[in-house]
């Protein structure tokens, strides 16, 4: 089961915002559909936007007229730009479209037919990696799930977060399939609550030991000694290790090292951004103040009521014990190590 | 408009439950429901539930056949232990019992019906003592807040948290009185969402500019420098000035210290218990972990979906800048600053 997959001319994705109730998916046969999925958050998670976005870019050029490989350059340009449009944050997502433009505009190809072939295949490359450096990233982080351990987890970073298999949730599963015995808290993650929809559903299905709990019980259980190590995800890694990941985060870090607990951050090399040299660079998206006021059409306070929803936040690389990544756990001084990763070194 | 009170034989108080859709008062006529109301929260709050137990602990005396003082004194020995065992952690429920109690037990009265009627004089003493502390206390700390300030919040600590104008919604609440301008952030404060649907609602009505922001945004607020002061509430402070408040409180006090914003508790010296030397002592609820899955009767996931609810954590004593009592500003050590509190001395 993968999260977004191409199937006979149409993106074909989970829908996230039905479960944990209903496993239903969505077809979607144009580029604005597939920018407006990611917008509504039908599919979320930095790496399963990104999949979704290149093939919304390889949909754009299935879609389009062009008779020419500088028409339908064009055409992708577009499509690129309303793809990047949908959120801000996640730099997966600009890095699959300026993946796909590269090709189109690398003067490589004649005909446009040969051109839409080759995009599609690019874009089914990125969903084959990302699921490939997932299980990878998984077998690496494994090692640092002991027995008997807690876990603490924020958001959802499992296989609907990304093509298949997951990135801290991978890691969670691949300790799970290595026979390691360990529990796992879900903090539920106001205010889309991805970690008790989506992360407990997954947990049920695998199996895996866990309990939800609400986001203000962290810190208690922290003090309590009962967390042996923090695992989260990232929506982007600036080139010194700061990195934007969903809201909640940032304070987990800063509670993790007061009770000196490892915190680690398990992220493809797709999520690094080495253009930017500091987190404080990364946009942070502010979503509607209903997804606070009035959770799936609950409403919790009269609408007149007014709320704030920034959907991420910056932790500083200082607070990070490492990040994993498919070619190793990156270690300060980051600003090396992440080079070194995203080259395509061992680290 | 308190949130308890006596009238005409019965207990009256606002139903939390409903608020803020429904304004909506419940009459108990026995101590049992009043014991219920304080279990499932119609009534929740340190200072409501005291006045509540007190206004408790006067119903079963009226309503007892009792002849004798002695036999009274056992029908209210059976009450206390009735309304002491509905909740724990919060002390001013035990406190306003064992004032009760004391008056029964205290060798002074010959004749039930006046003991009696001193019973639910005391009772109303407690309630109209709330109010006069709680006006007090916000006079006091209003200076904490400066022109411009940007106070965070946790829970609900107003007037419906105590018999009328609140604890550290009473600070806020005297500020604005007093013509400060300010901003308050909210923490919505799941599982039971009182920072939304209680302090919002307060908020409201005072005219107080405010936004709710999920409890996953108060690091990031910190971070972001808009914090001037963190106020909550207590339900029980130790002789050595740990605190139990509500869940998530604890971490806002290690975020307050990592980002250097002052921290302060208000609570009157009835949340004070000096038997305990520290906040490992004072016992923490645990509550249904259908409150988390299922708020309010909205199921966010399956009901098998497997989650933990601790309804308070504690704070050490050493997060904190001050305890705002109705005796003054308690500072460090708390342990001297706060018997002398108790005892009535300015500190």
């Amino acid at each position: 089961m993968r999260s977004v997959e191409w199937e006979q001319g149409a993106v074909k994705m989970i829908d996230q915002r039905v479960l944990p109730w209903k496993l239903e998916y969505v077809q979607l046969r144009t580029v604005e559909a597939v920018a407006e999925s990611i917008r509504n958050m039908t599919v979320r998670g930095a790496p399963a936007i990104g999949a979704s976005a290149a093939f919304g870019m390889a949909l754009a050029a299935q879609n389009s007229a062009a008779a020419t490989v500088d028409e339908l350059a064009v055409a992708l340009w577009r499509a690129g730009a309303l793809l990047k449009a949908a959120r801000p944050t996640a730099v997966n997502l600009a890095w699959a479209v300026d993946r796909l433009q590269a090709i189109a505009e690398s003067g490589e190809f004649n005909n446009a037919d040969d051109l839409r072939e080759v995009l599609l295949a690019a874009a089914q490359q990125i969903a084959d990696d990302d699921v490939r450096i997932n299980s990878r990233m998984g077998a690496l982080g494994a090692a640092l799930i002991g027995d008997g351990a807690t876990v603490l987890h924020h958001c959802n970073t499992g296989a609907l977060a990304t093509v298949d298999y997951g990135t801290a949730l991978g890691v969670v599963r691949a300790a799970h399939e290595s026979g390691k015995r360990f529990h796992v808290l879900l903090d539920e993650t106001r205010p889309r609550l991805q970690g008790s929809r989506l992360s407990a559903w997954e947990l049920e299905q695998l199996g895996v030991s866990y309990d939800i709990i609400p986001d203000t019980a962290a810190g208690y259980y922290m003090q309590q000694g009962e967390v042996s190590i923090i695992l989260v995800g990232a929506d982007r890694v600036a080139a010194n290790g700061d990195f934007a990941n969903k809201i909640g985060t940032y304070q987990l870090a800063v509670m993790a090292r007061a009770h000196d607990i490892p915190f680690y951050t398990v992220a493809p090399t797709s999520t690094i951004d080495l253009s930017l040299s500091g987190g404080e660079q990364i946009p942070i998206e502010l979503r509607d103040a209903a997804e606070v006021t009035t959770p799936y059409g609950n409403p919790i306070v009269p609408a007149h009521f007014k709320a704030r929803n920034p959907a991420f936040d910056i932790t500083p690389h200082r607070y990070l014990s490492g990040i994993v990544t498919e070619n190793g756990i990156a270690r300060a001084p980051f600003v090396d190590s992440l080079k070194r990763a995203v080259a395509g070194e061992q680290v």
